[in-house]
């Protein structure tokens, strides 16, 4: 359903060459060494061109949360869709330290919020409690992909060519983690963490709650819409229809912690070509995380320890990609400069 | 000689009190939270304000170079002294990128560039080679910390707060690590790794050479000027001046990799208090960067395999710094935003 340009080695060679003829021992920049040849691949050889990049706030209530899995009730996300809103929370203060445009959108939340600012585009009023029944139908998974991927295109007509991807949901570590051991085959143990922060007891309670979901619901490995309508929630399905949708138009996609990792592992047993445009900007304390970027094959640019969501590693991560585009456009050659090359 | 205002826990309670009223789970913005709290000590509680952060570059030969014991030859210093002032290097990329002054010194290279966008302010052309005398006298070593302070304070003086420490220097691997292992009484072996991409037989070459030179000159451990006239480099003394100089006028200083790690280590040892005033930016590929962190109790922000010098990791922190400061100065309490405290 979305038509993915693959870039295998499209350009690889020149651009190597490129890279390796900067004023700098071979391999000296690192990770950025391997961003500015995937910005490259991506955006142009030539010269990397970074335009209007742009952050997606994906927001929905979760069934599961009535079960007492997180560290704050539902009415939370709603309470923080305000916030994100009158720019007060975290996500916002980065975006507006790194120059990066925000867009709420309501994916789904319990209570509505009446405001002209946030793009209202609900697939419902929270999800199904997964622990009783599939959280969504495939019908609202189709349409989730497709309002999401809608987000996208207005931005790409504009002219963004890298997104970010944030989330908000009272409840989603569950969602995801639930996804990830469905999707993956793995033990629910691997997948489960303490999200922003709850207790040990509520630990065990999710971890049990997840396991007998799975009993009851199943394992999709290759069904990944069948994942989503059993385990989703609405910020997650609108999240992947957005990533696919963002590939589609060969712009970066900058993918933020657990949840939108698990996002973007959808996106990739959807459409394995989408990986080839994802950039990981931050290993969140989550514990499955380590292990779903194991297997995307991901090493992320940061670890600073952050647990919140709404994008905030992906936020703080666009500086490294623009700087990474700035030493390949603009850093002198060893012969443009007259250094003796090593 | 510098006087510097101990942080010890000014302000602390109030501003971790903030801190916590920010619309987030306690803790869930990880390190940056620390950095917040660092930056609020010395920058102010009310609003944290980073006016027009400066990149200084220290430039300086190595007669340790003559051994043979880099992948460049010391001409290669003042080439990119050149790079530098014209744009060309990675150092003026990521500055460029991230809206920061840079200022290139000359404090003790080889061959003159004659450019009046350099400061020049050599002690000498280049320091005598440690592996066979002293490598400079301990008045050069007193003239080095006073014109690096010199630097700072033009600065200072016209509003600058924040600095980045970055250098440029054949050779200067072996100058630091000799430098470590002499003030730490470490094993030299735990203090040399392979700079910018020696060859292994380069590594042997280098690692007895600072055995024998540390065997001549001996460790200093409680004398740091001691064991900077005895393996130090010309830009390496200049950047302890500038370093302390920085601390005393309540800025904040951004420490890059293993040879600024170093700098910062002499700079710890002639004025402990210097410590509360660093930001430690990134994890260097050189091995005996981790043991210096470690006793430097300093987590950095970046591990991006970077391998390069020139301040780049500091320059790459900056952005982390800003968002760390925008966050703290700009973020919503539970109260203002009316949302459920966690």
């Amino acid at each position: 359903m979305f038509d993915i340009t693959p870039l295998a080695n499209r350009n690889e060679e020149s651009i190597q060459a490129r890279i390796n003829q900067k004023t700098k021992p071979p391999g000296s920049l690192g990770k950025l060494e391997t961003i500015a040849l995937q910005l490259a691949k991506i955006l142009g050889s030539q010269s990397i061109q970074i335009n209007q990049p742009t952050m997606l706030v994906f927001a929905g209530d979760h069934g599961i949360a009535e079960e007492g899995v997180s560290i704050a009730p539902s009415e939370v996300t709603g309470q923080m869709v305000v916030n994100f809103l009158n720019g007060g929370a975290a996500i916002n203060c980065f975006c507006q330290t790194n120059n990066m445009k925000i867009e709420i959108i309501d994916a789904g939340i319990l209570s509505a919020v009446d405001d002209s600012r946030l793009t209202i585009q609900p697939l419902g009023k929270g999800t199904k409690n997964f622990a009783k029944s599939a959280a969504m139908s495939e019908q609202a998974v189709n349409e989730g992909l497709r309002l999401g991927a809608n987000v996208v295109y207005q931005h790409t007509n504009r002219g963004t060519n890298v997104f970010g991807f944030g989330e908000m949901g009272i409840g989603n570590t569950s969602s995801a983690a639930a996804l990830m051991a469905s999707l993956l085959n793995f033990d629910v143990a691997e997948c489960v963490g303490h999200g922003t922060g709850i207790s040990d007891l509520q630990f065990v309670k999710k971890l049990s709650l997840i396991e007998a979901a799975i009993s009851l619901h199943g394992r999709f490995s290759e069904e990944p819409k069948k994942a989503l309508a059993a385990y989703g929630g609405f910020e997650i399905v609108q999240m992947v229809g957005a990533m696919l949708a963002a590939a589609e138009r060969q712009s970066v996609l900058i993918i933020d912690g657990f949840i939108s990792t698990v996002a973007a592992l959808v996106a990739v047993k959807l459409n394995p070509d989408v990986r080839d445009y994802m950039i990981f900007a931050h290993q969140s304390a989550e514990s499955g995380h380590v292990k779903l970027l194991e297997y995307l094959k991901a090493e992320p640019l940061l670890s600073l320890d952050l647990r919140l969501g709404e994008g905030t590693g992906a936020a703080l991560a666009l500086n490294l990609i623009q700087s990474a585009a700035g030493f390949y456009n603009d850093m002198a050659s060893f012969e443009s400069a007259g250094v003796s090359a090593v």
